[in-house]
């Protein structure tokens, strides 16, 4: 969609966009990982994130289901937003002197991914089923619960081990 | 802090940098809501937005109060991520040609935030507890408590109103 034109004119061009800004979204962070995964030095930390990024495959392939089921064009539109969290978390890490320091600061900006796709899958579940769409709804909720999980179990790496290693 | 030192060495100096991270973050939001406050139709909407301008105000103070307790300087630094998001809530909003389609798109916006604002508060919380710093995590945690509270009102202003409206 054009930056001056005003191409979103339904609540279903408002759902396709969304799904297209979460589906180039997940291309960044698969391509984001592989360096967080060299990056991490908690061995539980490193393989929870090469678990995440073959999961994140897997959701890859659920919002392509989700593009075929609404009958749209499987593509991607830029998203400013993951750009700059993603931007961050390499900026941040870039900065870090500390093996376990480094780490705590890799949780921070894992969850900070997690909770973009949180917010943005909670929205799209909410507009399919407005849209009548539960079938695509139930693709985006797998999607949705697994970011949950994987914010859950960060948050619990970081406050078994992890934060009280960096301090 | 530059982008090619490597100026985080411990855990305080990342809790610092996080900090200012959300410093620059909230007072960037001061300046976006004025116009998604003009943008929205919806007048529970609006005033949502402008009760949430206000009490924006006095989070700020609230991170000044901590980085006084801590007796660091009050200072931001970049936050990509921020303005990623608000970035994307403009570029988006620009694009819609429908007013109930642009409210539900006003919220999905200011959902991005306020999940980003979540997940850095919690972050900021557990790091400043492991720090032994009680009294910045209290205060921190009324303005986690106050963005949950700000979500869980705007996802409901959706369903039960904003996104029939739209759709």
């Amino acid at each position: 969609m054009g930056f001056f034109s005003k191409d979103i004119k339904t609540m279903d061009d408002l759902f396709v966009h969304t799904l297209r800004d979460i589906y180039y979204a997940e291309n960044q962070i698969v391509k984001a990982l592989p360096e967080m995964i060299d990056k991490a030095t908690d061995q539980a930390l490193k393989e929870g994130f090469e678990r995440h990024l073959q999961e994140t495959h897997v959701q890859v392939e659920r919002l392509e289901e989700v593009f075929k089921l609404h009958g749209v064009d499987v593509k991607g539109v830029n998203c400013p937003a993951i750009d700059g969290i993603l931007e961050e978390a390499d900026e941040v890490s870039g900065e870090v002197d500390n093996d376990q320091v480094l780490d705590a600061a890799l949780i921070a900006s894992a969850q900070a991914v997690e909770h973009y796709e949180i917010t943005r899958y909670g929205t799209l579940i909410a507009w399919a089923k407005q849209l009548g769409r539960n079938d695509c709804a139930a693709l985006l909720e797998k999607n949705l619960q697994e970011e949950m999980k994987t914010d859950k179990a960060l948050t619990s790496m970081a406050q078994t081990r992890v934060n009280a290693a960096a301090a």
